[in-house]
Formats: structure tokens, sequence, C-alpha cells
């Protein structure tokens, strides 16, 4: 029996869990849930297209209910009214408002008796358990999360929101020598500006003031003005050409001591072509392990932090522990 | 109330959970048990040191027993054998027989009602770990292990059993050619000369036929002759001197795919002073887990795949999630 997933609006996110939903023989993709006309939604699956409105209607059909809203206005509310009435998986990734989210859901959750995964993906996600991992394994030490080279969809946005812009993209640039120095093991204090740099691409409008719209981009408070940035204005072609991707990746290092004189260094790194397809991956796995905790009637909001790795296997015990253990 | 650890066995490992303690607030090095005489045996700790026989009279006082003995004739009949009694930990790191030893322990443990987690350290352990989540989150793809630059304890003791060699250091080198084609992602499948090199640092004694040393070593099966090998004669001041160490480390690479365009590389990469203490301190986690699953009645045998990451850490839910997420 076939776990039966459903998404709840229909994105970037909802259309990398269609393609991983094609490597994960378990699953299989019932319904896709949109706001928008279901009848003009074009999707890349046989998935039945329906209202958001209509969800409660399919409840008994329907095991995991993947989120795919925004962590700034849809999410907050979403997640935590949908399990009222399913178990769900989120991507929410505002960290600092993570413990009010996890609780609403959490309340939500355990009152309906259902599962409730928050913030999964690979910040927070796949980054996070290396991050607890290493704290508990290496308590003498100091965890340093670095992100990119990669396209930040937030920073993105704020350089579109500009008078004059048509279009922009921002990456985000690790610093090499800050990495190297992290490598080292001298456990070193690093400022915004320090640790990563940058760069836009931006598609500026026929005649507007390119040194006005680059003074906006580098002096934006919190997005832009606490570390080096650098502007590029370039035609539309060639930012449709060179930069259509969605790539990104990170690495989380760890460095701590065990004794004076025995030093250890713990690397995790990701480089994903396509950041969308990429998280859609890893929630699908955490989508398997809330149905399999729903079972166990094991309610309520759970992180990363909650779930033993083999419920986000496909795999028989057995099978895992004498193949990849 | 501190988690309270014994020992059992006296070695490498053991002198590295002696440092680990010292990391661990929430936990105490109670006792230490030998088969050697424990009045002669100088431990780095102010644990108690007692014979192995007596462990069984201290049961009330230890939460859990770190089993420190050696794969090959210890573990496989020690590990069940206590478990019987306590709440056990080991390293045991025969791959081929880790389903065997599983079920060996997850009897006696259950039996007695206590927990086992075996198989815990690097490899297995921290390794295992990335390979069933890359596995799960990128089944698309396919995962490679790397080990070293370290020494491999095994193989320097086999060039130690040959007529003629005092002493010997064996390290166990990835081909930087080979990982680096993992990382292009080109999904390659190696002989075991293509993945590692080995290179290997002998004393002979004085008059002996090195040549015929050398020839031994290379032809050794498993152990050298599926591998290029390079013989150093070097002179015991040399040894001590320069490879008085124990590092080890390596990489998990996953390289896999979410849709026809786009590939992602998970990488994992571990660099270490000192194995056993490394290894030590992924078992002081892992005991501390021990202690929980025990506490909540989930008997029986575990290994790295049944852990939740937060039972590895001291520190409270609301903590982890707000800190680390």
């Amino acid at each position: 029996m076939k776990t039966k997933i459903a998404l709840m609006g229909y994105g970037n996110i909802s259309k990398g869990i269609e393609c991983a939903v094609k490597n994960a023989p378990d699953m299989e993709l019932k319904y896709i849930f949109t706001r928008r006309n279901p009848n003009e939604l074009k999707v890349n699956s046989g998935a039945t297209v329906l209202n958001a409105n209509e969800a409660e209607k399919y409840a008994n059909d329907i095991d995991v209910m993947i989120m795919c809203g925004g962590s700034a206005n849809d999410l907050p509310t979403a997640t935590p009214n949908f399990a009222e009435k399913f178990n769900v998986v989120d991507s929410f990734d505002t960290h600092a408002k993570i413990p009010e989210h996890f609780n609403n859901v959490d309340n939500a959750a355990k009152k309906s008796k259902h599962v409730g995964i928050i913030a999964v993906g690979w910040d927070p996600g796949m980054f996070s358990v290396q991050r607890i991992i290493d704290d508990s394994i290496l308590p003498c030490g100091k965890t340093y999360t670095f992100w990119g080279k990669g396209v930040s969809q937030g920073h993105s946005d704020a350089i579109r929101r500009i008078d004059g812009v048509l279009d922009a993209r921002q990456y985000t640039i690790p610093i090499e020598s800050a990495v190297n120095k992290v490598l080292s093991g001298e456990q070193p204090t690093f400022t915004p500006r320090e640790k990563h740099l940058r760069e836009c691409f931006v598609v500026a409008s026929e005649g507007a003031d390119k040194e006005r719209i680059k003074r906006e981009i580098i002096t934006m408070p919190h997005y832009f003005d606490e570390y080096d940035t650098t502007v590029h204005f370039i035609s539309m072609e060639e930012l449709k050409q060179n930069h259509s991707g969605i790539p990104h990746g990170g690495m989380v290092i760890h460095s701590g001591f065990t004794s004076e004189e025995n030093r250890h260094t713990v690397e995790y790194k990701l480089t994903l072509d396509s950041n969308p397809e990429f998280t859609a991956s890893v929630i699908l796995a955490y989508a398997r392990a809330a149905k399999r905790l729903y079972d166990e009637k094991d309610f309520g909001a759970k992180t990363v932090f909650d779930i033993p790795p083999k419920y986000l296997s496909a795999k028989t015990d057995e099978e895992l522990r004498k193949n990849l253990l």
C-alpha cells in the first residue's frame, strides 16, 4: 500500500515533489490543491488538481499533506490549520519564529491526533541535523554555517522591488578565506561582511538611473548594507541565458577538540543544481517519516531532531543494517 | 542526576572516553573494569578501577557500560553477555557480521530489559548516518565512502606479524583523482586499487632481508594485494618521531539526480587528529541516548539508524529548536 501524498499549493517546491515521487516507489502523488482555478492549472504529474477549499473532503484518501506555501505569510497560519485534519510537512524557514510555529502546530496536531513535521529542507533541515550531531559529539567546538554559492530568492525579490528594476538575480557567495580560517581550526568570530559576499545581476528599464539603483541596493538595510555587494547591469537576454537556474548549496563546518592536543574537523557540503528540487526530495523523505509516526500514534509537532534516520528510508531495518551501516 | 558510565576494558577508546566525559557535564565516569590487575592499572581519571569479574556487583550504580574490546575476538561474545545485566554501547566494526551481532545483542537485551547500541563510532557510525540519509533523500544516486588519510590499525598489525619486522605503521590514502571523478558526478565504478593507496613505514630488525619483507607486504592477500602499496624502511627513532599519532578520517560522497537535468552532491568529510578520541566522543553521545531509551523502556538492540538526533544532546528540545535548527 503506497503512502498517499497531497500538495497544498503549486510552485517550485511542488514541482520538485512531482520529480521526487517518481523516484519513490512506496509513494504516490494523489492530489494537488490550489487557490487558483484548478481547471487552468497545468501540472507535471497525473495528480488530480482541486480547489484548496475542497481539501477536507479528501482527508480520508490522503496520508500526508505537504504544505508548499511561503514562510512569511502562508505557513504560519496554514500549517496549524491543516494539522487539524491532516498529517502535514512544511519547509518553514524563518529561524527566529520556529519555536512559535512549532507550538502552534503542536497544539493543533495533538488535539486532532495528527503529525506535523515543520522546518524541513536543507537549512533548516539537513544542516540542522549536522549542527546537532556536531554539537553533541564535539561539545568543545564551534559550528560555522556558510551559504552558497547560490541564488537567494529573498534578496533577488528585494532588488526587484526597486524602482527601475525589471528583473534581478542575487548570488550569496561564501568568502573562501573565511572558510579556510575555519578549516585551519582557528575558531574565529566573523561579522556578516567577513563570511559572505553578495553579487547582483540586474536588468534596468530603459533610461533608469543605474547609479541610483546601485546605491539603493548596496545601502539596503539588513539585506545588503552589512555585506560587500557588487552590482552588474545586464540585458534581459543575458539574465535569461546565464542566470535562469536556481542553484544553491553551502557548508556546515564544525571544529572541535577532544583533548588539548587533538582537534577534529567535520565538514558537510551541499552543491545543488536546483534548490527547490533538492528541498522537495528532503521533504518527501520526511513525509515518509510522518506517515510512520502517525501509524505509531506518535502525534504532535516534530522537527528533524525528533526523527530516527531509518524513518526516512523505504528500506527494511534488516536491509539497512546489512547494506548501509 | 548525572548519567553513570562504566568502561569494560582499558585501551585507546577508554582513554578517549576519559577525555570526552570531561566535556559532558551531564555524565560521570564511575568505574573502569579490567581483566588485568586493577591495582597495577594506571588510568587518566578518578574512576574506580576494578576486576572485570566484579562488574555485576556494581550494576545498580551504572547506567551505561561502554564495551571497549576488539571486534574480532572480544565484542561478539562480551556485548551480548553484558547486555544481560547492563545497558551497553559498543563500537563493533566488522561490517559483514553486524546482522548476526545485532541479533545476539537484541535477544539478550530484550530478555533482560536493557538497551544495547552497537556499531557506534565513525564507520560504522557517523558515516552510516550520512549514507542512510543520502540514500533516502536522493535515491537516484550513488554513495561512495573513502577512508584516510589515516593509520589503519589492522593493516599495521598485519605488517608487524611478518618475520623481521620490529614495528610498522600503515596509512590508507584516498586517491584524489577518484574523489574528483565522484565529485564531477560521473558515478563511476571502482576496483579497490582505484580508490585507495596503501603506504607503509616499516622498522626492520638488523640484518633482516628487506626485499623479502617488502614482497611479503605487497602480496599479502586481502590486506595489500588488491592495492598499490609503497613500503618505506625507516629507523625506530623516525617511526616514533613522525608516526606516533593515530590520525584518520575520510569522506562519504553522494551524487544523485532529482530530474534529468539537475544533479546534487552531498559531501561529508572527517579530519581527525586522533581516531580513538573522536570515536570515543561519538560513543559517549550514544551512551546518553542509551540511557534515554532505557528510561523510555525502549529495550533491545539499536544502531545509529534507530536514534533521533536529539537523543545525542544534553540540551533541552526547546534549546535545540531555538539555537540549532
